[in-house]
């Protein structure tokens, strides 16, 4: 069984933390800033050290490839290099690092592969500075419109497609990653959550991803002076939705225990201490890998009563997802990898959304998942011990020269 | 009884609701902007075209006097041109619109007063774009400190000084409304709540103004990807939060009828659909007239639980006040003008705040409240019908009338 260098990896993780450095301990690095454009000529610049052909698609999607022994299709390993603001120093990064790493373990131990091994980077996976989130991913396979892709400015009113012209990253469409070239994808990530931790184990065997639904529920009561308007004629928007988010927990909490749902985001009108709100909007986000429990949630927020406290209440559903479920054969690679390697591992679900719930619908894909310290994620706190992210590069090198082989 | 008139009342009315129309049945005329100077100018011209002498003080306060038969210290009505954003054509604007009636009435009925009688514009009551709310009747009662009143900016980083300088409405602080001069103070409001139209009331015979106090709570919790954090290892601030403004409903509730407690505001960060909310700070106002009630809801808010759901919580008093009682002499003189002229009044306490709850400190002063239709205020729908507006205006002109007399 081959392994990665402990060292190597740490000397990249220590090298791209400082592109976006908030001085925080974590980083900012949106997409296609300067920050990000500096990662990227590190990246560029230390593949070509290798000897790998990098070129890139019209996406500026990045692709550096290792060549194989034989004329066939080739293994795929990617992430993304952007970040959310003070987000950290894993999420992403460390799917392109450790494909780094694996691609430096093939070159210096000269491992004959038959097939070419790429490391790929996509642009544009947070969606924090250009939405949507996995937006290169979604055109690459056909899931969004590029026109509509290009046209998303940022918060400055800079076009995602100016954005993409000056970066000089931007290449041809025919180098998209696509079924004529490629055999499969792995993507090594961070699980973002505590499972692996709390149940310490070394690796998740990714399955799939969640399927999810988000709404945002709307409470609609009446505007008064605080001073001035007794409490019994009030209809206080913002008391009514307090009472809908207790009800919401208790009767989501009732329907399976591994059902998320979060209320994370939430919109007051006018918002000031001494006016009764008249408005209040929040989102609902619920995932679980079994439609049905997915269905029993919609039917909990489909029925919320349409009057509370005096306010009016209504739901309405932004977008949803269906299960995304990850290639049998390459599950099963990761697995027998792991267990190799005598690495603890558990299949999971993926609660959040990668680029590779996109590519499994061109190619065979599966993930790779890591702890994550304390579940911690976008955020400064983010951190994964080098040691466990080398544990996972070791499963994708040697799922990937196992599967090589077939 | 001498009696406004309602033609000329309503002429103000449609007059002054031009001045930053925002063409849905409101106003947005923040202090000292281009529309709250046409109207200061449309006031000017019409005290002028009665002979009335104007001037200024230092914080740009506007008084136009019609002179009295005696050498004596003069009436002073008053109240403010400024309005929140999207707000109504009645708060503050009334005060000073009935306030010129009466001074148009006892102009055009040669009604010869002792006293000298002065029609008085606040600058910045509101406080919508330059913080605090009745900072110029704070600084000229010597509540404020001027020097930061003038430090104060708007959202675009305008100082308030300069503001002030460049509005040409700024004069001498021997201006200043003050015991020399001044006999005592009338301020004409909207009740900007339900009780007088519940009751069936033409008019408010206001007592005083409420006690109050105002506090933060912050709940901290801890931020988690909302598809990877399973439900029970959560330590949601939203959801603490929510369960902290039913938990204060409930206790609060249990004091007093009178009793008023907004949640107005509300900050959740990082605000984000996909991320549990790692903190949220709620704003919690409550008035009472007692103070052994608000000293009861100050118990409640200092034994909030430490920890709810996982979270720290903590409570902050940002301010208070001290109920103000209103002097007793001049609330009758308005009693009795309301019983004399026929009208259904009670005795009330405002729930707001107002520039007469500081003159009160230098002054004998007092309030007179005519009804607000459904209670609303700080909003479009504000709304008095001139006929009850004009009760108002009757009240006033009596009550000085005969205080003239003493």
């Amino acid at each position: 069984m081959y392994t990665c260098s402990l060292a190597r990896l740490q000397n990249k993780i220590d090298t791209f933390k400082t592109f976006g450095d908030t001085g925080t301990g974590g980083i900012t690095r949106l997409s296609l800033s300067q920050e990000a454009l500096a990662a990227r000529e590190e990246f560029v610049k230390r593949c070509k050290a290798m000897g790998m052909q990098v070129k890139t698609d019209d996406m500026a999607n990045l692709y550096a490839t290792l060549p194989g022994g034989e004329d066939l299709p080739g293994f795929v390993m990617g992430s993304h290099l952007d970040s959310v603001i003070n987000g950290g120093n894993y999420d992403g990064v460390l799917g392109v690092l450790t494909a780094m790493e694996v691609a430096e373990t093939i070159w210096t131990e000269k491992i004959r592969t038959r097939r070419p091994v790429t490391v790929m980077v996509w642009t544009n996976e947070e969606g924090s500075r250009f939405e949507p989130a996995m937006m290169s991913s979604g055109v690459v396979t056909g899931k969004f419109d590029k026109a509509r892709a290009l046209a998303s400015t940022d918060g400055k009113g800079v076009r995602f497609e100016d954005a993409l012209e000056a970066s000089g990253y931007k290449g041809a469409a025919e180098n998209r990653l696509g079924a004529q070239g490629y055999a499969g994808y792995f993507e090594l990530h961070i699980e973002q959550g505590p499972v692996l931790e709390m149940e310490n184990k070394d690796i998740g065997v990714v399955e799939g991803v969640v399927g999810m639904v988000n709404y945002t529920v709307t409470v609609k009561g009446v505007s008064d002076h605080a001073g001035t308007t007794p409490q019994k004629t009030r209809k206080d928007a913002l008391y009514a939705a307090s009472q809908l988010i207790l009800l919401l927990w208790a009767r989501l909490s009732k329907l399976d225990p591994e059902l998320v749902f979060t209320t994370g985001k939430i919109h007051v009108s006018p918002n000031i201490h001494t006016v009764i709100p008249k408005l209040v909007e929040f989102s609902l986000d619920a995932r679980h890998k079994d439609p049905n429990v997915i269905a029993q949630a919609v039917e909990v927020i489909r029925n919320l009563p349409e009057t509370l406290s005096g306010c009016q209440i209504s739901a309405a559903e932004n977008w949803g997802r269906k299960t995304v479920l990850f290639d049998a054969g390459y599950v099963n690679a990761v697995e027998e990898a792991a267990k190799e390697a005598g690495y603890s591992y558990r299949r999971i679900y993926s609660g959040a959304g990668h680029d590779a719930q996109y590519v499994a619908d061109i190619l065979p894909a599966t993930m790779i998942f890591v702890p994550s310290v304390g579940g911690h994620s976008h955020c400064v706190e983010e951190f994964t011990p080098t040691e466990a992210c080398l544990n996972g590069a070791n499963v994708m090198l040697n799922a990937i020269l196992a599967t090589d082989k077939l």
